[in-house]
């Protein structure tokens, strides 16, 4: 079946039932970022294969709506396909529902599968449309045209040991409890992966780079019950989480369960991360408290031993780094070496380090014009040749048994011309101002993200993305709910929190230059003014120096470059052979 | 009738109501921020004369939760009352709710005046509570113990003419009335007498130091009733309503209109700027869009006339503060001089300007330790006499016929120590630093703050109060939406709003420091990456120099206040005589 002729089933379909728009978000039961096949809806009904966005249809008009990142991609991929590119102003806003507002006619019905649709969405659609009088129905028009649809997934799935973890399953839970209590819940919904996977201390490969595995949970004071594919655990597994006080039921037993909660009861529910369908099954009899998972702040703030383990993923990690700059910088222009090439070669010195077990997203690997693409996937026929001039950009990360890493360096290969220094002088600068800042107990992330941008609006320049965002451990590369970025989400940064910072700077057409390290949350020093913190640099990997303009720097940023250089040779070195060392001493010398 | 026995008969009524808790909000109708001496219930009931507070009586407890600028004058002036103070963890937070969660049975009833709480305030108790079964009733139990009770305020108001605001009324109602349709509103009801104030172009002196008068407004697409005392305008000023498109019904008349809107109709209103009564006499029948006043917005983007004649009042101001600054350099030591008799004769200066109505709030006159205490007021009692050593913070301003001013400065008066002169120079530095910064449009307060606080937390100090608060035209001196503070507030800094920006530092029993410039929002370049706006600096008055210590602040912060100086110099040099001439030159010399 082509898109159009797809498009088609769909508006027949949309007829037949007197539906006059369709809405198909990108998203799965969990409102997962990362989707597994089974709910890729938007790629198999339009071709668009970007992360974020969502397909509007009406009978004169399909479209999907995008953010700027994915502008260009969305333009090519969606040729021929019948659907147009409605271009976002406000990254993840809900546009299309102001459009549908202008476009339907009063009393008019939309559609969708409700399963896709997270609660605040479903609930926010009804109320911005209650003066359109519209009517909404449930309806999947894509499974009755999807031959071949996946099946969800089957991998197995994996418990690990407390010494990684440094809780038990049943702390895990005593501590959700504790918060079910401050809400006076009687019982909680869990539909995210991340989360499910934190507090059963579960893993698995359902979905590519996050390393999690499709579930629910429902929780009440004295019960726990984990709703999973039974094949999926091994008997070992099963014991240990009943031996934590964990009951193990199908995957699809949470739909009856939800339906016979007692009434008068109350129930716990993130309104971001479960789906309106499930919500809906919850009798009108039960309360609802709609909050953010108590788990999706406690998984934020890291335990020593997630802490001590994840500083030695970096040091293994920025060893692989280390051997990838020293790889990329001997070899180009006398060996063939293309994006996907550099990106494979990263891989393999990743994949050579204890612990490593996958990459934690699509690597990044962008040459020149490529790199100012935030979102860039080198494809084999966007697939560029890395010579020695202009800059290169590797995005990439790395999932370890006993951590997450994620990493950006910028490589000057050669001949850069002014504007390329300072950029990446400014870049790296917003980076360590970062880095470097102190603040006191209850700054949120937006803050954060100000200060790190101000060295940035000093020079009239700017970035679409956020600074940061927070970083799982074993787990996902984006993990709430702490984040730093320009909008008002009154989350504080804490003590034990992993967090990117990756200022940059991107000129269309010619380059873009993006300097990201990990960050934990330490404790600074305490007056009669706050309790301050500080960011440890968790990222251990040489920021090239060869282009940096000293004269733009503060002697503050200089300082905080080559104390870290003197950090990353300490903890790298020892991990290195010689011609390594040698390496990494010169990429590390103070400026 | 002393305190005790305002409590006891206050609790008496409760009783026989079988009211558990009694709950007194520090607000009136309009939740206002300055009270009507009649709405003044806190001193009436408890002797605290603080702004802001919430009293909570039950049989057992009588408690008055106030932040950290009140707590030693709230320790002071409830000692005998049979009130206790209650402190605040988090400024503004309603935190008594939760003790009240805490302490009543189950099913129990709470009582307060629906008058003097918010919509958003009572729908806040109800959720909170609703998990311990609470009643509420509508209950005054100061009226019948409230011999002698101020009446509203009967003073004349006025209409100020085009000229002075760039805008008719008919235009404002215009603007107002395109926001309706945005949100597919019928009606509209406005209590905030700040917002009633610029849509009407009206003033008045019903409240001390905010021009304002008390009324309320329901707009239609079609009708505009002002709802006020009708003795209160001359035959002039409503024959121009009329003229306007509005129609003029008493004050109380409101209750009755509400009761009367259309079935099924859509109501906009604030949620924070209405209070619960009027609220609840709306119809269940009529629908309600919670949102913010669109007036608020409208009014805090000045337009060109607006921030031209506030120029002008800046000029005047500033000559009145470089009178005073020199009058309290010349004669300390040599005149008896006190935190009094100095407001006094600030006052005097200001007073002796073209267009001066009053002062814009109680001036804040605060020598040495005093200055410590944010929102400190000179008594008789504390009144400290001036010398020539310590730190003189003056925080001050003026309503003129065509704008308002706020302003602080800090006088070092000689021997100042070291601490003195690092912590006068930090606060500088920061105060610069939000004044000169590049920002790109869509930038919230909270980012300028966390930019102006920066250079603060690199030395490990914070302060407990906003950056900055948004100003009006001849009208409050705070006035939102925008605000410059840590939370979380969404509203963006737009071109032509009026904001101050005054850090500051506070050590108790020793000093405070705040130096405080008015801002407008100018246009600044425009690229590829983002138009970027940036601040002028409204407000003209020498900072002292005396105690700064250059090597703390960089070149950027140095090149900023010499030029701001030279323009200090140049604008208000014409308006001085000789020798006032002569002082302000060497104030404004270059550092």
């Amino acid at each position: 079946m082509t898109y159009p002729e797809k498009l088609n089933a769909i508006r027949e379909q949309m007829k037949a039932d007197g539906v006059d728009a369709y809405i198909i978000p990108s998203a799965d039961p969990h409102i997962s970022e990362y989707l597994p096949d089974h709910y890729k809806c938007i790629a198999f009904t339009t071709g668009f294969k970007g992360s974020v966005s969502t397909v509007v249809i009406t009978q004169d008009f399909a479209g999907l709506w995008a953010d700027s990142r994915y502008f260009e991609q969305a333009e090519e991929q969606l040729q021929g396909s019948g659907f147009e590119l409605v271009k976002l102003k406000v990254q993840h806003a809900p546009e299309y529902i102001q459009w549908l507002g202008n476009t339907l006619k009063q009393d008019a019905t939309i559609a969708f599968d409700e399963k896709l649709v997270s609660i605040l969405l479903g609930e926010l659609l009804q109320q911005q449309l209650a003066y359109k009088g519209i009517r909404f129905e449930n309806k999947d028009y894509l499974n009755p045209i999807w031959t071949n649809r996946p099946a969800l997934p089957k991998e197995p799935a994996f418990l690990i040991a407390d010494t990684y973890t440094g809780q038990s399953i049943a702390d895990k839970l005593t501590a959700v409890r504790a918060s079910l209590k401050q809400y006076h819940a009687d019982s909680h919904l869990i539909s995210s992966l991340d989360d499910l996977a934190w507090l059963f201390n579960l893993r698995g490969s359902d979905v590519s780079y996050n390393p999690v595995v499709l579930g629910f949970a429902l929780i009440t004071p004295s019960q726990a019950t984990l709703y999973i594919q039974h094949d999926k655990l091994n008997a070992a597994d099963k014991a240990t989480l009943s031996a934590n006080g964990v009951e193990i039921l199908g995957y699809d037993t949470i739909a009856k369960d939800l339906q016979f909660l007692t009434a008068e009861s109350t129930i716990l529910i993130d309104p971001k991360r479960n789906c309106f369908a499930l919500y809906k099954l919850i009798p009108t009899s039960v309360n609802r408290v709609l909050e953010t998972n108590p788990s999706t702040h406690l998984k934020a703030v890291k335990n020593e031993t997630e802490v001590e383990n994840t500083r030695k993923v970096m040091r293994r990690d920025g060893v692989a780094i280390t051997q990838f700059l020293k790889w990329v910088k001997e070899n180009v222009g006398k060996i063939e070496m293309t994006e996907l090439s550099a990106a494979a070669q990263l891989s393999a010195f990743r994949a050579a380090q204890e612990g490593f077990i996958g990459e934690s997203f699509n690597t990044i690997s962008a040459y020149r014009a490529h790199g100012a693409l935030p979102h860039y996937a080198s494809t084999e026929a966007s697939n560029a040749a890395i010579k020695a001039e202009g800059l290169f950009l590797v995005d990439s990360g790395g999932q370890y048994r006993y951590g997450t890493t994620d990493i950006t360096r910028v490589m000057p290969m050669g001949n850069n011309t002014e504007e390329e220094s300072i950029d990446y002088t400014l870049v790296l600068k917003a980076m360590i101002e970062g880095c470097k800042t102190r603040f006191p107990k209850g700054t949120c992330g937006y803050q954060i993200d100000a200060i790190t941008r101000r060295p940035m609006w000093d020079y009239a320049l700017n970035y679409g993305h956020g600074t940061g965002h927070g970083v799982g451990y074993f787990l996902n590369v984006h993990e709430g709910p702490q984040v730093f970025n320009p909008t008002a989400t009154a989350v504080p940064v804490e003590l034990g929190m992993i967090t990117s910072i990756e200022p940059g700077i991107y000129r269309p057409g010619k380059h873009g230059i993006r300097i990201e390290n990990l960050v934990l949350t330490v404790k600074d020093q305490t007056n009669e003014f706050n309790e301050f913190y500080a960011f440890e640099a968790l990222t251990l990997a040489p920021i090239d120096t060869t282009i940096v303009k000293k004269e733009l720097l503060e002697q503050s940023h200089i300082d905080w470059l080559n104390s870290y250089h003197e950090k990353v040779y300490t903890a790298l070195s020892p991990l290195l052979n010689e011609k390594e060392k040698e390496f990494l001493k010169e990429m590390t010398k103070a400026i």
